[in-house]
């Protein structure tokens, strides 16, 4: 049920208005479905606000977010709410100028692309661009070793104005878990893969 | 990461094909945050494939989806994707008509609301209205007596054609449960409400 009352009041000196309206970390992790989902869900209400959002997909996954993507297009071309950057790994980050005819594969690693996409990140939190990023399957390249987990959480501390940040992915690193305002762990309970059941159009992508 | 192998290959007698294009029921269940912002994440999916989405929201809270059902509609309008069709309780169903002039408030229960939401669920699963129905928060009035889940079950049973049906909710009961193609379990790892935080605008409506 949606109204919840805090555990407890902080003793921290802020009004409710202050604390209330504090920018977030927000982590949906674990090996269950809905991670992205729920933070695609997030985005909408985002819109909603008339938040700028920006997307950035770490993964290369080509029809995996179809859906999100082309609702989001339009809910961002739509005259209302919020305007919406959607920028992914495996097609070249949006923003990266390639020379007409260049092939992209192989030109350059995964990592590579990742710590890339990072560093853009940096830039716009830095700008404060957005007010809501979703870091869509974030979480590996940090798993991996290709961003220091370390570096994110202090860029994260640092960054300035209202900015929400979810982060999406299984493995979470743990630095990360300790410093969001929230954690959702989504647990497998059962999976129409479990018994053979594949992926289908319009509920997997 | 997102492709997956089934773990099995089941001895039914289907090709791929035809498991890979079967109408699931999928539950979002659990004490975490993400359960109904994950079936919206689905209902884009479902959009984009030109699905229609029929949603039923069955507990009364004004503002809490509001991000989405805005987003929904301007997709549902958009002339892109399928029909977004929203219907809720805490205003009346959108198909009953009330005389002019009729005070809503207190003139008919809140269990008689939620019932007539089924009956309503139950005539469009039987026309094949929708092809993708999200019941959100329906596990509470088959958690508080208002609605037999056994029926509930029966009717997802021997619903016809091709309707997929999502179902969000703490306390999902049993033989719900049991009968599901995909059960998610929503884990709260930490909450800002924990620390004093209050929900607040664009991330919790």
């Amino acid at each position: 049920m949606p109204q919840g009352q805090p555990a407890v009041v902080p003793d921290d000196g802020l009004t409710t208005r202050q604390r209330r309206n504090r920018p977030l970390v927000l982590v949906h992790t674990g090996p269950g479905k809905g991670k992205s989902t729920a933070a695609f869900g997030l985005a909408l209400r985002a819109w909603n606000q008339g938040w700028p959002v920006g997307v950035f997909q770490f993964v290369k996954s080509a029809k995996w977010r179809v859906g999100e993507e082309n609702a989001l297009r339009v809910l961002g071309a739509s005259g209302e709410g919020g305007s919406v950057a959607w920028h992914k790994m495996g097609e070249g980050w949006s923003w990266i100028q390639r020379p007409a005819g260049a092939d992209e594969s192989g030109q350059e690693s995964n990592e590579a692309k990742a710590r890339e996409g990072w560093e853009q990140v940096k830039r716009d939190l830095a700008a404060e661009t957005y007010r809501l990023y979703v870091l869509d399957e974030f979480t590996y390249p940090m798993h991996w070793g290709w961003i220091d987990t370390d570096e994110v959480v202090s860029v994260l501390r640092e960054r300035p104005g209202m900015q929400h940040v979810v982060i999406t992915g299984r493995n979470a690193p743990e630095p990360l878990r300790d410093h969001a305002d929230l954690v959702t762990e989504m647990a497998k309970v059962r999976h129409p893969m479990d018994s053979g059941q594949k992926g289908q159009r319009g509920i997997e992508w």
